[in-house]
């Protein structure tokens, strides 16, 4: 919202926990939903309009639409939660055609969703600018996420192996190290030497089409999504990072 | 394009003859295109601009977003057609983002693609208008198409059969009939006494949701697809027409 603030003459937040892109078996009645603080937290940044519709009313009872991409919704989060990203670009196209903005910002974190989103706009022809959000973190580098809540605090040290595996990856391929398998065993190793962890995948690909790379000799993403316990997280970062002289994306 | 330059301040036609709606082993490459004799005719009604993009342009080689719906391609031409509904709604959408129009106009001779965009155009939220464009007949009865320039001479009364038959069905009607099944066999009897004709539909149905009705006793939609020949040919009409009691549509 802040970097939607900086952008933007109106700034509209949409607030909706999107049924369509639940999976069966998904979270999506106990999906944290506090719409008060939420609020008070577009308030506070600026924000000009909220829109917050009723599941009905975005999806009538004779609905059925849906958008969906061929290949990118097949790599890392789409084997794992089918629909999910069908979805997605379904309710996002009806919030660019509700909304009609100019820019729509969307945050790093959701990686895959970010660049599945800026290919339907190209590919649609949507005259909207997409502009990605950094990821923002907890002071103790736990990527902020509604489900974070979901987390007890014995299960924090185990959430925190997703970045600190990152960070790890990323000062080995500063020092040098260019194989992919290398860096994504001593990830594994850090992250299941904690309890209750589950990974679903964990990768070192091309951030452009997603497809896994061996050599990491240009500018490559590593994502990964970890249960802890029932909880699901994701997180990623750009290797090297920007201080590198790899070609940037 | 008479209807849109009555409706519209500014009219826009697009001439494109899209490959993601032609299946393999449809016509796309033998597709009758005369791009010189349409702007001739664009011109005669007063468009103001034609948009005749290039394949490439529409669909680049990363391309790989599509719109498709549930329920309503399953009917009517669908079956035989697959992917057909997919690419259409895939291509309007396109067009819409690209063209930004408050109105917009389609053909009733295509009544199952008319109802399939007007669905996508509501849950999809796209603030557009859709406007049914009545049936245009040659002389003789024959809905115009591009696809009538296959017919041979020798071929012109097996393609009559489509509309002969849906007059009739209309005057059966009209006159107290409401057993579909004895329309529709009386229908069959018409267009097999003729040469080269192969049906692949016909049917009467809901004209919202295209399921089969078995008695006429409010209004429904008679839709049928006919090979002449290699041509295949689809005309539709409402029973009863607009001069009986029934609910109109």
């Amino acid at each position: 919202m802040e970097e939607g603030r900086k952008q933007g003459d109106v700034l509209v937040a949409s607030i909706f926990v999107n049924p369509t892109q639940f999976g069966p078996g998904e979270d999506f009645q106990a999906y944290p939903r506090d719409l008060d603080r939420d609020l008070r937290l577009a308030e506070s940044v600026g924000v000009d309009v909220v829109f917050t519709p009723q599941g009905d009313e975005m999806y009538g009872k004779a609905y059925q639409t849906y958008i969906d991409l061929d290949a990118l919704p097949r790599f890392l989060c789409g084997p794992s939660r089918p629909g999910h990203f069908r979805g997605v670009v379904t309710v996002v196209s009806k919030l660019f055609n509700i909304v009609r903005p100019h820019i729509a910002v969307f945050g790093e974190k959701d990686y895959q969703q970010l660049l599945i989103i800026r290919r339907m706009v190209q590919d649609l022809n949507f005259n909207i600018e997409i502009i990605g959000g950094p990821i923002v973190r907890e002071k103790d580098g736990l990527a902020m996420s509604s489900r974070n809540a979901y987390l007890t605090p014995d299960q924090r040290p185990a959430a925190l192996t997703l970045y600190r595996s990152l960070v790890q990856a990323r000062k080995r391929v500063e020092t040098g190290e260019r194989d992919a398998a290398r860096i994504l065993k001593e990830a594994r190793d850090l992250i299941t030497a904690q309890p209750e962890t589950d990974i679903d995948y964990l990768c070192i690909c091309d951030p452009e089409t997603l497809i896994d790379v061996e050599r990491i000799d240009r500018t490559a993403l590593m994502a990964l999504a970890v249960k802890v316990g029932k909880t699901r997280l994701i997180d990623n970062t750009i290797l090297p990072d920007s201080s590198s002289g790899f070609r940037s994306i």
